[in-house]
């Protein structure tokens, strides 16, 4: 029996096994999980490419950012603790109008690629203009995403015409349809930027390439009090009547969602992107993913784009969600480790419509693995993963991440990226954004 | 000129320059920081004992963790996701009861400690059992350390007769008095474990040594409550009815306050240990910090406990506090990132007396510093340190630690504990715990 790639003495988190008790092994062949065990039913004549011995580490699926504007990188702490109008309209809406090019969504969606791989995520769903060189960035990188061309109904970056941009997200579709890391998508930035008719034709368009469509929902108060003014109903309400919520749908943030809007959209089948640190960050407020959760919506957790978080390591979130809705309600039972965990792996999967190939570890599964090295004093002593991974864990913990079977960090070691020219190429860019702001 | 200790080519966060623009250097001698200064005003004459090279890091003073019990990382993820009272009294406590003893004590606050000094804490509050024990280990690990012997109305491990428990902390100041690293300081537990006599001797006590005197307040709605119930008035008022509210008093959490509390607090001159993670984790509440700082009480930021929170980096607390009171108020000005940095550093030097000696980087102030590596992806660009810091960083990014002049970690790699040994040893504990669980 051959392999491409042998875990070997590992504790292997399987959904049967979510606290593992014996060192086991998973061989990996062709992009999948061929066979999982422990130590003692490793066959004899078994023959790898490259072993890995993951002694002392716990071996896990990848986390699953469900949303994130990666290129947003060069934003990061540009601009923070300010009035959320101010922030947007004097410093992020102006520096991505004349910083916003091809070059720079390739070279800053490759620093998140590499900052996503080094801290354990191994699928993200990106949304951004000029999402072909965000696409090309993934695809270099050896990073699982699902890119959605951003539509806007304002001139932006590469759509000088908003007209065209329905026919943009269309060509890039059809750039990336067959890709095997990169699924195409469409994110039309929100009710409030995209019209009621831009808002049909994307999600048309989604549903014609079967891909996933994206959109920012209740993200803040201001938001639902216009959207009830200017169209008499809340932002889910107003996206239902316009006939595009269904199980291709990811509602991102849902901050602002009273009773009818979360049975609305549990009836449609959409899911949610819930991303805390941002919406703590902006002040946006807290989303009801206690309530999301037990109306059975699939929720996934993201990080969102540089510059309202400001980093992409999933662990954050899975800790900061782990917490935040607990003290939200004053209930220390709400979303257990484990739970939240699940939002991050299998959740985030089924958020983004890839729940049949990764999300969990077990055979015919895709290899998104990653490797955690529990040898470090926050991680002792071990008495429970689920608790360990939520409550402890950070992403500087991940040792080696394989995607899709290709091994993209060995060691702490990122094997598809050159970093150093990567931070140079960001660095380069910043500096002119420094000198203009 | 010669020094112990020659730091050169760093960004050097001072108070006059906390946003660095310069390659600098800081000189270390017994101790003391006695020079500090751009590349180009470095003497030629200077010799150092050993020379750090801060190429592309910073260099800046060692965060301050105003609130832990070292030694419950025995208990790390032993019980979580559990309504608070089941969790107390049917798992932290008869663990305490069974586990908590001298070997205990040495060995997981010499775990905490590793994880202290590896993640940029310079100095810790301490508060347990068998103080002695954890003293001794910080003491030991080079970590300065406020450690304050725990009092409660109860039988006790080391205190098996809570009559003797006065006594008990007297000794431990007496033992400790002198000491440079470790300054002793009382800790009862809390009103609702110790009688109002004993709150006052143990104050009394504290006020004849000189030290600090430590307090859990207002930590749950129900001990509000109680409080109201049993004293008619609120936890702080009573303390204050005690008249054990002053300069030198501590008082831990401060989630449950109303106006005047805040008056009485601000009017006594006593300062707040925040520790907003183990607030969220146990459903607690969230500390009416904005209104603490407006009244300029004296606030720090804690940890807690490894039971409640359940890591010991405080650049998870300053990032947590940084965003949480801005969701909690709606407000994205509130507790800017310099803001809580400084809760971090010299605000947490202020809360526990030190802040003559450290808690930022100038000439004559004690040597505790930390040099944070700049070169990762999560840290790229750098347009604001103090963002970078509270909303970018983690406690992995910490590289190399002075503490009392002394280098503690080089390079990532600790060199006053034997990580193996520590992690051996408590891992063997745990063990135990298991068995009996």
């Amino acid at each position: 029996m051959n392999c491409d790639i042998l875990i070997t003495n590992g504790l292997v988190k399987t959904s049967e096994k979510p606290n593992p008790g014996h060192s086991s092994f998973v061989a990996i062949r062709d992009g999948l999980i061929i066979l999982i065990g422990t130590m003692a039913e490793l066959p004899a004549q078994i023959k790898a490419m490259k072993t890995i011995d993951a002694w002392g580490c716990l071996v896990m699926p990848g986390l699953i950012n469900t949303h994130n504007h990666s290129a947003m990188t060069l934003f990061r702490g540009l601009a923070d603790d300010l009035p959320l109008m101010i922030w947007l309209q004097e410093h992020i809406f102006p520096a991505e109008a004349k910083f916003v090019s091809r070059e720079m969504v390739y070279w800053c969606s490759k620093l998140a690629a590499a900052e996503m791989i080094g801290s354990g995520t191994t699928t993200v769903a990106d949304g951004y203009f000029f999402e072909e060189e965000a696409a090309r960035a993934f695809k270099e990188s050896g990073l699982r995403a699902v890119a959605a061309q951003g539509i806007i109904d304002f001139p932006a970056p590469g759509v000088p015409d908003p007209a065209d941009n329905i026919k943009h997200a269309a060509r890039f579709i059809d750039r990336w349809q067959d890709d095997k890391l990169v699924t195409p998508g469409v994110f039309c930035h929100s009710a409030y930027t995209c019209s009621g008719q831009t808002i049909k034709k994307g999600k048309e368009l989604a549903r014609r390439a079967g891909c996933r469509f994206f959109i920012h929902v209740a993200e803040t108060r201001d938001e639902a009090a216009q959207s009830l003014k200017q169209h008499q109903v809340s932002p889910v309400r107003y996206l239902d009547q316009l006939g595009v919520l269904d199980e291709g749908t990811v509602c991102v943030h849902c901050v602002w969602l009273d009773d009818d809007d979360i049975e609305i959209i549990r009836d449609s089948g959409a899911s949610v992107a819930s991303c805390p640190k941002s919406n703590m960050k902006l002040a946006a407020g807290i989303a009801p993913v206690d309530k999301l959760l037990k109306a059975d919506i699939p929720v996934g957790l993201g990080t969102d784009g540089c510059a309202s978080n400001n980093n992409l390591d999933m662990f954050g979130e899975i800790s900061t969600a782990a917490k935040l809705h607990k003290v939200n309600r004053l209930d220390p039972t709400l979303l257990p480790a484990g739970r939240v965990l699940a939002m991050a792996t299998s959740g985030g999967a089924a958020v983004l419509g890839l729940q049949e190939t990764v999300g969990e570890l077990a055979v015919g599964k895709l290899a998104d693995i990653i490797i955690v090295d529990l040898q470090k004093p926050h991680l002792t002593p071990m008495y429970n993963v689920d608790s360990m991974l939520a409550y402890a864990a950070s992403g500087s913990d991940v040792k080696t991440s394989i995607i899709n079977g290709r091994l993209v960090m060995d060691n702490y070691r990122l094997q598809t990226i050159d970093l150093a020219e990567v931070i140079a190429r960001v660095n380069s860019l910043a500096h002119q954004v420094r000198k203009a702001t």
